[in-house]
């Protein structure tokens, strides 16, 4: 890295930071490169939150004992079978930083969340990328008898592709002795979750967030589940750090999401129609999609490179995610918005798609 | 530590997380036991923070930069001077990654704010606890030359002394090759910052918060200045963490506050007064107490001892802030709250003073 201060600590020297997308103030584009919802948080949520505004002067609960008891009662765990983090890139950092070491190499999958390898960079811990499969799914049996620790989103990203619970336990029975990380952000929009799996099975972790299917990527708020034992590890870490790290305004708008069952679903239920809807449309058009189950598509097509398109679709004020290394640089990541949003992006493609084949 | 999993990486054995001063639940106690401000936050920061929460399906700004351009105005220097993170705890934790390792050991004095030793080990970073002099002054000449990373909160805690700059120059000048932090949570009620020395010194690194003057403890809001390298390199760590460390509504909120400087300035006002106020009716009821620049007081009286008092106090329904080591063993730590809290606290103290010299 360059410019760094004479006093950094050489410790650090290989670190490359997570690059986010991109969040452009200039000019309003239809956002479709980041993952967000559409739709804003639940009324209920954002009551709870504005309650929260009022008393900013106390410190926030460090157990997050209310949030808590909600979601043992929505997720059917204990409440100290759950840990709340300042998004679940915090819990994921945990995880790195409690069942890592030179002893517990990381392995994750060499297309997935950019951030597993910053992690793994930042505390030091020696790991391995498995190659997916050239059709981009997992082959589970790369991940049994590992002697790692593993990390794996489901559904994946930037792919979508999801992992069945059987696969995963076959992975999580085939490393008794490690860490089985289970990072659900997307799983919401169509996949089964492991979290019930955790009463099975002590090496397993599973984290989530309210990001995506809740609404509140900018309230920061993520949570992992595990056995009792893991979530201690992880606290005594969280402890180590930051104990308040949730603010008091996202511990009560988390309430409020977790209260409104309904919007949650109703939402859920819009993404997968939508994009169910724009991968039709996307087909037709002789794009390649991979089957995602996620909040987004991922989607190449052969007469135009992914950058080239991202570039036109820039110009038409759509932004979507291109990632510019050698086995993703054709595809495109597109989020799932709203209906109104799809179809502005569809007619955007079908302009582009017809000028570049003119 | 006990209970932990068979998982846990080895290199935390030793930790020892920090303990939160405590949050009852259960009763509604007069609460001057964790520095918390007794004013609500600014209206504009609630106001702000309110809109905020209407958005939060899209992600804060991981750069800041609306905060960091006010910041930057109210501070007086650049925006790429500054840093934002989650509570201070998060930039001073960054600065112990950032600029500690085995050949940067930390340096603090033996009698400051805890979290210090607990980012060190959790780091794996050597440190020297550096004592006080008797009178829990810190001794300007056992900081230069250390060769090592130094911590200094100046007003300092539990204590409330404040060191002047000239000393802090003198420690700067005196280790020119190590970063010296000077931690000013508490500057804000009659100590003069360090901020305009960033220019002066490329190792001085201060780190401020908006828990105690600026009312928004449950928001998680904190600061660091320094030239513009060292802001580089905590980037460079924030962004290997959590990019998204600051939640949109905490964001807002921050704006909210600097912009009413003149709520900010009421209120240090107040504290301070209150603090004169309490610190005679103390003195006059043959309390010892530190010379405090923070919103806390630290005393203690011969005839009855800290935990005997604390405990009665609490029986009194007040909560105050006992620590249980040898050298503060005698002292309570008393935040500074309303004039009522005041009076509620000097009227239960003459109460339990006479109880125990019948």
């Amino acid at each position: 890295m360059i410019d760094l201060s004479r006093f950094f600590s050489d410790k650090y020297a290989a670190l490359t930071p997570y690059t986010p997308g991109e969040q452009p103030k200039n000019r309003t584009f239809i956002k479709l490169n980041t993952n967000e919802s559409p739709f804003p948080p639940s009324p209920r949520a954002r009551e709870y939150a504005r309650r929260a505004a009022e008393s900013l002067h106390l410190y926030s609960d460090p157990t997050c004992a209310a949030l808590t008891a909600k979601a043992a009662e929505v997720f059917g765990v204990d409440p100290d079978e759950i840990i709340f983090t300042n998004g679940s890139d915090d819990v994921l950092n945990f995880a790195f930083m409690a069942f890592c070491d030179q002893d517990h190499p990381a392995c994750f999958p060499d297309i997935t969340y950019g951030f597993y390898s910053v992690f793994a960079e930042l505390n030091g811990v020696p790991y391995t990328r498995i190659p997916l499969n050239d059709d981009l799914t997992v082959n589970v049996q790369d991940y049994v008898n590992r002697n790692a620790t593993i990390f794996l989103a489901n559904p994946n990203a930037p792919t979508g592709i999801l992992l069945p619970l059987a696969d995963i336990e076959t992975i999580l029975r085939g490393n008794p002795d490690n860490i089985v990380v289970i990072d659900e952000a997307y799983i919401d929009f169509g996949g089964e979750s492991a979290v019930p799996l955790i009463r099975k099975y002590d090496n397993l972790l599973v984290t989530q967030t309210f990001s995506k299917s809740r609404s509140m990527a900018g309230a920061r708020l993520g949570m992992g589940f595990g056995c009792k034992a893991l979530i201690r590890d992880l606290n005594a870490i969280r402890y180590s750090t930051n104990p308040y790290n949730i603010n008091s305004m996202t511990m009560a708008a988390g309430i409020g999401a977790l209260e409104d069952e309904i919007y949650f679903r109703d939402n859920c239920r819009a993404i997968t129609e939508n994009r169910a809807w724009a991968a039709r449309q996307l087909d037709n058009l002789g794009f390649r999609l991979t089957d995602s189950s996620a909040n987004f598509l991922f989607a190449r097509h052969d007469s135009i490179s992914g950058k080239a398109l991202y570039q036109a679709l820039r110009s038409s004020g759509i932004l979507v995610r291109h990632f510019d290394t050698p086995k993703l640089t054709d595809y495109l990541r597109i989020t799932v918005g709203s209906m109104e949003e799809m179809k502005a992006f569809v007619t955007a493609i079908e302009t582009i798609l017809k000028e570049a084949t003119l």
